[in-house]
Protein backbone atom coordinates (compact mmCIF):
# COMPACT_ATOMS: atom_id res chain seq x y z
CA UNK A 1 0.00 0.00 0.00
CA UNK A 2 1.39 3.26 -0.57
CA UNK A 3 2.29 5.64 2.09
CA UNK A 4 -1.40 7.99 1.59
CA UNK A 5 -3.23 4.77 1.53
CA UNK A 6 -1.38 3.54 5.00
CA UNK A 7 -1.99 6.85 6.82
CA UNK A 8 -5.94 6.52 5.34
CA UNK A 9 -6.00 2.69 6.26
CA UNK A 10 -4.95 3.48 10.40
CA UNK A 11 -7.04 6.70 10.32
CA UNK A 12 -10.24 4.51 9.22
CA UNK A 13 -8.91 1.93 12.41
CA UNK A 14 -8.47 5.09 14.74
CA UNK A 15 -11.72 6.37 14.22
CA UNK A 16 -13.47 2.60 14.17
CA UNK A 17 -11.97 2.11 17.60
CA UNK A 18 -12.80 4.97 19.23
CA UNK A 19 -16.38 4.89 18.40
CA UNK A 20 -16.52 0.99 19.16
CA UNK A 21 -14.67 1.72 22.53
CA UNK A 22 -17.51 4.32 23.21
CA UNK A 23 -20.73 2.50 22.34
CA UNK A 24 -19.80 -0.89 21.01
CA UNK A 25 -19.33 -2.53 17.54
CA UNK A 26 -22.55 -3.36 16.81
CA UNK A 27 -23.66 0.19 17.14
CA UNK A 28 -20.73 1.66 15.32
CA UNK A 29 -22.49 1.59 11.86
CA UNK A 30 -19.54 2.42 9.03
CA UNK A 31 -21.48 5.72 7.86
CA UNK A 32 -20.25 7.41 11.34
CA UNK A 33 -16.76 5.87 10.66
CA UNK A 34 -16.17 7.31 7.38
CA UNK A 35 -17.73 10.75 8.60
CA UNK A 36 -15.23 10.77 11.54
CA UNK A 37 -12.42 9.40 9.48
CA UNK A 38 -13.10 12.20 6.80
CA UNK A 39 -13.31 10.01 4.35
CA UNK A 40 -15.68 8.14 1.27
CA UNK A 41 -17.53 5.14 1.22
CA UNK A 42 -15.96 3.99 -1.81
CA UNK A 43 -12.33 4.48 0.06
CA UNK A 44 -13.89 2.72 3.29
CA UNK A 45 -14.46 -0.47 1.36
CA UNK A 46 -11.66 -0.23 -0.79
CA UNK A 47 -9.44 -0.66 2.74
CA UNK A 48 -11.91 -3.46 4.55
CA UNK A 49 -14.11 -5.25 2.28
CA UNK A 50 -16.48 -5.70 5.31
CA UNK A 51 -17.34 -4.47 8.99
CA UNK A 52 -16.39 -8.03 10.32
CA UNK A 53 -12.70 -7.36 8.56
CA UNK A 54 -11.94 -4.19 10.26
CA UNK A 55 -13.15 -6.16 13.62
CA UNK A 56 -10.11 -8.68 12.42
CA UNK A 57 -7.22 -6.26 11.77
CA UNK A 58 -8.72 -4.38 14.85
CA UNK A 59 -8.29 -7.73 16.87
CA UNK A 60 -5.03 -7.97 15.47
CA UNK A 61 -3.97 -4.39 15.74
CA UNK A 62 -5.12 -4.18 19.43
CA UNK A 63 -3.25 -7.99 20.23
CA UNK A 64 0.64 -6.75 18.65
CA UNK A 65 0.10 -3.67 20.99
CA UNK A 66 -0.70 -5.29 23.97
CA UNK A 67 2.07 -8.01 22.97
CA UNK A 68 4.37 -5.22 22.80
CA UNK A 69 3.55 -3.95 26.05
CA UNK A 70 4.15 -7.32 27.88
CA UNK A 71 7.57 -7.89 26.46
CA UNK A 72 8.51 -3.83 26.99
CA UNK A 73 7.78 -3.84 30.37
CA UNK A 74 8.84 -7.41 31.34
CA UNK A 75 11.93 -7.18 29.66
CA UNK A 76 12.31 -3.48 31.50
CA UNK A 77 12.29 -5.41 34.35
CA UNK A 78 14.16 -8.20 34.13
CA UNK A 79 17.24 -5.27 33.44
CA UNK A 80 16.42 -3.65 37.12
CA UNK A 81 16.99 -6.98 38.74
CA UNK A 82 17.59 -11.01 38.20
CA UNK A 83 15.02 -11.97 41.44
CA UNK A 84 11.75 -13.30 38.95
CA UNK A 85 9.64 -12.23 42.13
CA UNK A 86 10.87 -8.70 42.32
CA UNK A 87 10.84 -8.70 38.40
CA UNK A 88 6.84 -9.43 38.24
CA UNK A 89 6.47 -6.50 41.44
CA UNK A 90 8.33 -4.13 39.14
CA UNK A 91 6.70 -5.40 35.83
CA UNK A 92 3.06 -4.04 37.64
CA UNK A 93 4.70 -1.35 38.97
CA UNK A 94 5.40 0.45 35.27
CA UNK A 95 1.21 -0.50 34.90
CA UNK A 96 0.66 1.22 37.94
CA UNK A 97 2.99 4.37 37.39
CA UNK A 98 0.55 5.16 34.02
CA UNK A 99 -2.66 4.08 35.84
CA UNK A 100 -1.84 6.70 38.34
CA UNK A 101 -1.57 9.27 35.98
CA UNK A 102 -5.05 8.81 34.67
CA UNK A 103 -7.76 11.55 35.23
CA UNK A 104 -10.35 9.94 33.44
CA UNK A 105 -11.43 6.65 33.40
CA UNK A 106 -9.51 4.54 30.74
CA UNK A 107 -12.12 3.71 27.68
CA UNK A 108 -11.08 -0.38 28.43
CA UNK A 109 -9.91 -3.18 26.42
CA UNK A 110 -11.05 -3.71 22.81
CA UNK A 111 -11.29 -7.61 23.58
CA UNK A 112 -13.94 -7.11 26.92
CA UNK A 113 -15.70 -5.02 24.09
CA UNK A 114 -15.72 -7.52 21.90
CA UNK A 115 -16.23 -10.71 24.21
CA UNK A 116 -19.64 -8.92 25.00
CA UNK A 117 -20.80 -8.96 21.80
CA UNK A 118 -19.04 -12.06 20.59
CA UNK A 119 -21.33 -13.71 18.50
CA UNK A 120 -21.15 -10.80 16.20
CA UNK A 121 -17.73 -11.79 14.65
CA UNK A 122 -15.28 -14.73 13.16
CA UNK A 123 -13.76 -17.48 14.48
CA UNK A 124 -10.56 -16.11 13.44
CA UNK A 125 -11.08 -12.60 15.61
CA UNK A 126 -12.08 -14.47 18.66
CA UNK A 127 -8.39 -16.94 18.34
CA UNK A 128 -6.64 -13.90 17.86
CA UNK A 129 -8.12 -12.35 21.37
CA UNK A 130 -7.46 -15.92 22.64
CA UNK A 131 -4.17 -16.14 21.76
CA UNK A 132 -3.31 -12.92 22.85
CA UNK A 133 -4.70 -13.78 26.14
CA UNK A 134 -2.47 -17.14 26.40
CA UNK A 135 0.69 -15.10 25.29
CA UNK A 136 0.35 -12.75 28.70
CA UNK A 137 -0.62 -16.15 30.78
CA UNK A 138 2.82 -18.20 29.04
CA UNK A 139 5.20 -15.29 29.97
CA UNK A 140 4.33 -14.29 33.72
CA UNK A 141 3.33 -18.14 34.81
CA UNK A 142 7.38 -18.98 33.46
CA UNK A 143 8.04 -15.94 35.56
CA UNK A 144 6.01 -16.93 38.37
CA UNK A 145 7.54 -20.94 38.44
CA UNK A 146 10.75 -19.34 38.26
CA UNK A 147 10.45 -17.34 41.08
CA UNK A 148 8.53 -20.72 42.95
CA UNK A 149 11.93 -22.49 42.20
CA UNK A 150 13.91 -19.91 43.99
CA UNK A 151 11.50 -19.32 47.00
CA UNK A 152 8.47 -21.60 48.13
CA UNK A 153 5.11 -18.86 47.73
CA UNK A 154 3.41 -19.27 51.07
CA UNK A 155 0.34 -20.97 49.55
CA UNK A 156 0.23 -23.41 47.10
CA UNK A 157 -0.50 -21.67 43.76
CA UNK A 158 -0.97 -22.98 40.19
CA UNK A 159 1.21 -20.58 37.99
CA UNK A 160 -0.81 -20.42 35.25
CA UNK A 161 -4.50 -19.00 37.03
CA UNK A 162 -2.33 -16.64 38.88
CA UNK A 163 -0.55 -15.35 35.42
CA UNK A 164 -4.32 -15.27 34.77
CA UNK A 165 -5.20 -12.94 37.62
CA UNK A 166 -2.92 -9.88 35.67
CA UNK A 167 -5.34 -9.96 32.56
CA UNK A 168 -8.13 -10.46 35.04
CA UNK A 169 -7.76 -7.44 37.30
CA UNK A 170 -6.90 -5.26 34.15
CA UNK A 171 -10.36 -6.25 32.41
CA UNK A 172 -12.26 -5.86 35.98
CA UNK A 173 -10.33 -2.85 37.09
CA UNK A 174 -11.31 -1.54 33.64
CA UNK A 175 -14.97 -1.71 33.91
CA UNK A 176 -15.66 -0.96 37.44
CA UNK A 177 -13.57 1.95 36.90
CA UNK A 178 -15.73 2.95 33.93
CA UNK A 179 -18.95 2.06 35.63
CA UNK A 180 -18.28 3.86 39.45
CA UNK A 181 -16.35 6.94 36.60
CA UNK A 182 -13.28 6.91 39.15
CA UNK A 183 -9.99 6.84 37.23
CA UNK A 184 -8.12 5.92 40.29
CA UNK A 185 -9.37 2.42 40.19
CA UNK A 186 -6.87 0.37 37.42
CA UNK A 187 -3.74 1.56 39.86
CA UNK A 188 -6.14 0.38 42.55
CA UNK A 189 -6.48 -3.20 41.69
CA UNK A 190 -3.19 -3.05 40.25
CA UNK A 191 -1.67 -2.46 43.62
CA UNK A 192 -3.93 -5.07 45.22
CA UNK A 193 -2.64 -7.70 42.65
CA UNK A 194 0.94 -6.74 43.65
CA UNK A 195 0.59 -6.92 47.39
CA UNK A 196 -0.64 -10.35 46.86
CA UNK A 197 2.60 -11.21 45.05
CA UNK A 198 4.31 -9.49 47.81
CA UNK A 199 2.46 -11.37 50.62
CA UNK A 200 3.02 -14.88 48.56
CA UNK A 201 6.97 -14.49 47.57
CA UNK A 202 7.65 -12.41 50.93
CA UNK A 203 8.85 -9.39 49.17
CA UNK A 204 8.91 -6.16 51.21
CA UNK A 205 7.86 -2.76 49.66
CA UNK A 206 11.22 -1.30 50.28
CA UNK A 207 12.81 -4.12 47.41
CA UNK A 208 10.48 -2.51 44.75
CA UNK A 209 11.84 0.94 45.38
CA UNK A 210 15.53 -0.23 45.43
CA UNK A 211 15.16 -2.03 42.28
CA UNK A 212 13.74 0.73 40.45
CA UNK B 1 -50.42 -5.64 35.73
CA UNK B 2 -52.63 -9.15 35.72
CA UNK B 3 -50.70 -13.09 36.21
CA UNK B 4 -50.71 -13.12 32.72
CA UNK B 5 -49.32 -10.00 32.25
CA UNK B 6 -47.08 -9.99 34.78
CA UNK B 7 -45.70 -13.91 33.22
CA UNK B 8 -45.41 -12.16 30.06
CA UNK B 9 -43.36 -9.08 31.24
CA UNK B 10 -40.50 -11.84 33.03
CA UNK B 11 -40.48 -13.85 29.35
CA UNK B 12 -39.56 -10.78 27.46
CA UNK B 13 -36.97 -9.84 29.78
CA UNK B 14 -35.63 -13.05 30.41
CA UNK B 15 -35.47 -13.07 26.25
CA UNK B 16 -34.12 -10.27 25.64
CA UNK B 17 -31.26 -10.81 28.21
CA UNK B 18 -29.79 -13.79 27.43
CA UNK B 19 -30.21 -12.42 23.51
CA UNK B 20 -27.73 -9.02 25.04
CA UNK B 21 -25.66 -11.43 27.37
CA UNK B 22 -24.54 -13.52 23.51
CA UNK B 23 -24.38 -10.80 21.32
CA UNK B 24 -24.77 -7.25 23.06
CA UNK B 25 -27.71 -4.77 23.23
CA UNK B 26 -26.81 -2.89 20.16
CA UNK B 27 -27.07 -6.22 18.20
CA UNK B 28 -30.22 -7.73 20.10
CA UNK B 29 -33.49 -6.71 17.46
CA UNK B 30 -36.78 -6.47 19.21
CA UNK B 31 -37.52 -8.55 16.20
CA UNK B 32 -35.81 -11.10 17.58
CA UNK B 33 -36.96 -10.77 21.55
CA UNK B 34 -40.41 -10.69 20.19
CA UNK B 35 -39.61 -13.98 18.43
CA UNK B 36 -37.60 -15.93 21.35
CA UNK B 37 -40.33 -14.61 23.53
CA UNK B 38 -43.42 -15.87 21.22
CA UNK B 39 -45.21 -12.66 20.76
CA UNK B 40 -46.40 -10.11 18.94
CA UNK B 41 -44.59 -6.63 18.57
CA UNK B 42 -47.94 -4.91 19.78
CA UNK B 43 -47.45 -6.97 23.00
CA UNK B 44 -44.00 -5.89 23.43
CA UNK B 45 -44.76 -2.21 23.41
CA UNK B 46 -47.78 -2.19 25.31
CA UNK B 47 -45.04 -4.12 28.04
CA UNK B 48 -42.14 -1.60 27.25
CA UNK B 49 -42.68 1.55 25.12
CA UNK B 50 -38.75 1.84 24.02
CA UNK B 51 -35.62 -0.39 24.32
CA UNK B 52 -33.93 1.93 26.63
CA UNK B 53 -37.16 1.33 28.95
CA UNK B 54 -36.26 -2.39 28.81
CA UNK B 55 -32.36 -2.03 28.92
CA UNK B 56 -33.44 -0.08 32.09
CA UNK B 57 -36.14 -2.36 33.65
CA UNK B 58 -33.16 -5.44 32.98
CA UNK B 59 -30.55 -3.33 34.93
CA UNK B 60 -32.91 -3.18 37.91
CA UNK B 61 -33.74 -6.56 37.80
CA UNK B 62 -29.83 -7.62 37.40
CA UNK B 63 -29.40 -5.20 40.71
CA UNK B 64 -31.95 -6.82 42.70
CA UNK B 65 -30.45 -10.00 42.24
CA UNK B 66 -27.16 -8.87 42.86
CA UNK B 67 -28.21 -7.68 45.91
CA UNK B 68 -29.39 -10.34 47.31
CA UNK B 69 -27.09 -12.76 46.32
CA UNK B 70 -24.78 -10.09 48.27
CA UNK B 71 -26.70 -9.97 51.09
CA UNK B 72 -27.80 -13.84 51.30
CA UNK B 73 -24.42 -14.99 51.12
CA UNK B 74 -23.02 -12.65 53.67
CA UNK B 75 -25.49 -13.45 55.94
CA UNK B 76 -24.75 -17.05 55.50
CA UNK B 77 -21.23 -16.14 56.69
CA UNK B 78 -22.12 -14.01 59.83
CA UNK B 79 -24.36 -17.62 60.79
CA UNK B 80 -21.32 -19.56 60.71
CA UNK B 81 -18.68 -17.21 62.65
CA UNK B 82 -18.43 -14.20 64.28
CA UNK B 83 -15.15 -13.27 62.98
CA UNK B 84 -15.02 -10.95 60.30
CA UNK B 85 -12.23 -11.71 58.13
CA UNK B 86 -13.51 -15.14 58.01
CA UNK B 87 -16.52 -14.09 57.18
CA UNK B 88 -15.54 -12.55 54.13
CA UNK B 89 -13.51 -15.76 53.42
CA UNK B 90 -16.87 -17.92 53.47
CA UNK B 91 -18.34 -15.26 51.59
CA UNK B 92 -15.99 -15.72 48.88
CA UNK B 93 -16.50 -20.02 49.48
CA UNK B 94 -20.17 -19.74 48.23
CA UNK B 95 -19.44 -18.21 45.04
CA UNK B 96 -16.45 -20.47 44.90
CA UNK B 97 -18.34 -23.57 45.35
CA UNK B 98 -20.98 -22.71 42.56
CA UNK B 99 -18.49 -21.65 40.01
CA UNK B 100 -16.30 -24.71 40.30
CA UNK B 101 -19.85 -26.56 38.84
CA UNK B 102 -20.10 -24.50 35.88
CA UNK B 103 -19.42 -26.81 32.62
CA UNK B 104 -19.50 -24.05 30.40
CA UNK B 105 -18.08 -20.25 30.67
CA UNK B 106 -20.94 -18.24 32.88
CA UNK B 107 -22.81 -15.89 30.38
CA UNK B 108 -21.03 -12.85 31.99
CA UNK B 109 -22.17 -9.79 33.55
CA UNK B 110 -25.14 -7.28 32.54
CA UNK B 111 -23.41 -4.26 33.78
CA UNK B 112 -20.05 -5.32 31.92
CA UNK B 113 -22.19 -5.74 29.02
CA UNK B 114 -24.14 -2.44 29.08
CA UNK B 115 -20.47 -0.78 30.04
CA UNK B 116 -19.59 -1.28 26.47
CA UNK B 117 -21.73 0.17 25.26
CA UNK B 118 -22.55 3.26 27.41
CA UNK B 119 -23.20 5.91 25.34
CA UNK B 120 -26.49 3.90 24.05
CA UNK B 121 -28.00 4.28 27.54
CA UNK B 122 -30.02 6.64 29.50
CA UNK B 123 -28.16 8.14 33.04
CA UNK B 124 -30.76 6.72 34.87
CA UNK B 125 -29.67 3.27 34.01
CA UNK B 126 -26.42 4.01 34.41
CA UNK B 127 -26.90 5.33 37.80
CA UNK B 128 -29.18 1.66 38.51
CA UNK B 129 -25.72 -0.07 37.71
CA UNK B 130 -23.32 2.31 39.81
CA UNK B 131 -25.24 2.19 42.86
CA UNK B 132 -25.42 -1.71 42.99
CA UNK B 133 -21.27 -1.73 42.80
CA UNK B 134 -21.59 0.32 45.91
CA UNK B 135 -23.44 -1.19 47.47
CA UNK B 136 -21.31 -4.15 47.39
CA UNK B 137 -18.40 -1.46 48.33
CA UNK B 138 -20.03 -1.12 51.25
CA UNK B 139 -21.19 -4.15 52.61
CA UNK B 140 -17.44 -5.67 51.90
CA UNK B 141 -15.65 -2.68 53.45
CA UNK B 142 -17.72 -2.42 56.63
CA UNK B 143 -16.47 -6.05 57.06
CA UNK B 144 -13.09 -5.47 56.07
CA UNK B 145 -12.74 -2.33 58.70
CA UNK B 146 -13.85 -4.68 61.82
CA UNK B 147 -11.23 -7.30 60.77
CA UNK B 148 -8.75 -4.94 60.34
CA UNK B 149 -9.71 -4.14 63.77
CA UNK B 150 -9.48 -7.07 65.42
CA UNK B 151 -6.19 -7.91 63.94
CA UNK B 152 -4.41 -5.46 61.74
CA UNK B 153 -3.81 -6.87 58.05
CA UNK B 154 -0.05 -7.78 57.03
CA UNK B 155 -0.14 -4.67 54.32
CA UNK B 156 -1.65 -1.24 54.87
CA UNK B 157 -5.09 -1.72 52.83
CA UNK B 158 -7.92 0.70 52.01
CA UNK B 159 -10.84 -1.34 52.40
CA UNK B 160 -12.97 0.57 49.62
CA UNK B 161 -10.54 -0.46 47.13
CA UNK B 162 -9.86 -3.81 48.47
CA UNK B 163 -13.89 -4.56 48.62
CA UNK B 164 -13.74 -3.17 44.82
CA UNK B 165 -11.74 -5.92 44.45
CA UNK B 166 -14.70 -8.15 44.63
CA UNK B 167 -16.81 -6.83 41.89
CA UNK B 168 -13.62 -6.39 39.55
CA UNK B 169 -12.25 -10.09 40.08
CA UNK B 170 -15.79 -11.03 39.21
CA UNK B 171 -16.13 -9.14 35.86
CA UNK B 172 -12.60 -9.94 35.10
CA UNK B 173 -12.22 -13.39 35.58
CA UNK B 174 -15.98 -13.43 33.42
CA UNK B 175 -14.28 -11.93 30.73
CA UNK B 176 -10.93 -14.30 30.56
CA UNK B 177 -13.14 -17.10 30.96
CA UNK B 178 -15.71 -16.37 27.90
CA UNK B 179 -12.49 -15.58 25.84
CA UNK B 180 -10.13 -18.46 26.59
CA UNK B 181 -13.74 -20.92 26.33
CA UNK B 182 -12.96 -21.80 29.71
CA UNK B 183 -15.25 -22.46 32.87
CA UNK B 184 -12.77 -23.10 35.24
CA UNK B 185 -11.13 -19.61 35.34
CA UNK B 186 -14.15 -17.52 37.80
CA UNK B 187 -13.50 -19.66 40.61
CA UNK B 188 -9.71 -20.40 40.39
CA UNK B 189 -9.83 -16.14 40.52
CA UNK B 190 -12.13 -15.93 43.63
CA UNK B 191 -9.27 -18.57 45.19
CA UNK B 192 -6.45 -16.42 44.22
CA UNK B 193 -8.25 -13.09 46.04
CA UNK B 194 -9.69 -15.44 49.11
CA UNK B 195 -5.86 -16.07 49.32
CA UNK B 196 -4.63 -12.88 49.33
CA UNK B 197 -7.34 -11.81 52.33
CA UNK B 198 -6.05 -14.93 54.07
CA UNK B 199 -2.07 -13.61 53.84
CA UNK B 200 -3.47 -10.25 54.62
CA UNK B 201 -5.00 -11.16 57.85
CA UNK B 202 -2.82 -14.50 58.48
CA UNK B 203 -5.60 -17.06 58.50
CA UNK B 204 -4.99 -20.78 58.25
CA UNK B 205 -7.34 -22.79 55.20
CA UNK B 206 -8.54 -24.99 58.20
CA UNK B 207 -10.39 -21.92 59.97
CA UNK B 208 -11.99 -21.79 56.92
CA UNK B 209 -13.45 -25.71 56.33
CA UNK B 210 -13.68 -25.37 60.30
CA UNK B 211 -16.35 -22.41 60.38
CA UNK B 212 -17.46 -23.70 56.40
Amino acid sequence: MARNGEKTHKAIMDAAEELIMAQGYSATAIDQIIARAGITKGTFFYHFPTKVDLAHELAERYARRDTRQLAGKMEAAEQATPDPALQLLLFLEQFIDIAEQWTTPYPGCLFASFCYEAGLFEDRTTEVMRDSMLVWRTRIADKLRAAAARSEPRLPVDADSLADAVTVVFEGAFIVSRTLDDARIVAQQLRHLQNYLRLLFGLEAAAIERAA
